[in-house]
């Protein structure tokens, strides 16, 4: 509520930007305001590290985020997954899943078998050298993730991992017909 | 380098896909592994949380969450934004930045100004309409931000919060040349 009144405040008159703008981040800091700091927190961090990524993963593979996004979830589905299943378990947005497949099956890196449990249906699957590839690119990928996060010890790690994975549960819990 | 080894090994045959699958967690879960388990928590909480305010933003309010992202931009700076640091100050990716603006200046939420530091570029303000349109929207926001996180304790959010400014320091250390 109280970003609608400094919002409706500030609407009227230009003069006073900073002020306001201080005026909310010390309303934000209130613990009013605890969810909304802690979530541009988490956000803020994410799209950090997220964008540092998807720039090095262009720079030293030449792939965008959602093509190594597609590999990875692939890689731990060896059983391979439906094209649904593949859209719904993405991380990031934006990327065409059909067109990537398109492009990795074209390079030798995926194929597409008919599903065990359905033969009118298919499922898309790493192929040998395709998780060869993908190897490869995951462990400079995790050399990268332990640079980025390497400001925190252990022990905040831990405790990081502890209280993102309550709230994972809580998520869970409140969002039910959600992929988990 | 795990991962790497993971993938070769599946690549070999199909036949125990799950087992495999298991393998990796408990790999995962090892100290070695102990940022990455992190990276990918975080990433998952994000992307549910994120999911969940895209929908219900286009529920309620028949708006994309790229266009909420640019209208909270530029309540944060009264100021005014010029188009390239509104681009990079977005939280989402995948918004045309111009299509929005141009499509909210039609609807008088937004003026384009001339600089007031360089009179050939020009800024992006809030109208008091958009001001107050943005107000209404964030106050409901923020209500499903805190119904989000509310599996969590105050004192669990104050420990995750200060755990995530740490990591952001550390990324601001890391990635000098990135917006802070």
């Amino acid at each position: 509520m109280a970003r609608k009144s400094i919002g409706e405040s500030n609407g009227a008159g230009t003069g006073s930007g900073s002020a306001a703008v201080l005026d909310m981040e010390a309303r934000l800091t209130e613990d009013h305001h605890q969810s909304l700091v802690l979530w541009l927190r988490m956000l803020s961090c994410t799209v950090r590290v997220e964008n540092e990524i998807r720039s090095r993963l262009r720079t030293h593979f030449g792939i965008t985020l959602p093509r190594f996004d597609l590999m990875a979830q692939l890689e731990r589905h060896p059983e391979g997954l439906r094209m649904g299943e593949l859209s719904q378990r993405m991380m990031v947005t934006g990327g065409n899943v059909t067109g990537i497949t398109d492009q990795l099956e074209e390079e030798g890196l995926v194929v597409r078998e008919p599903s065990p449990e359905d033969r009118r249906a298919f499922v898309v699957k790493l192929t040998p050298a395709g998780r060869k590839a993908f190897g490869k690119m995951a462990a400079v990928h995790e050399q990268w993730i332990i640079e980025l996060f390497s400001a925190l010890p252990a022990s905040s790690k831990d405790m990081l991992i502890d209280l993102l994975s309550q709230l994972k549960q809580g998520l869970n819990d409140r969002l039910p017909n959600e992929r988990k």
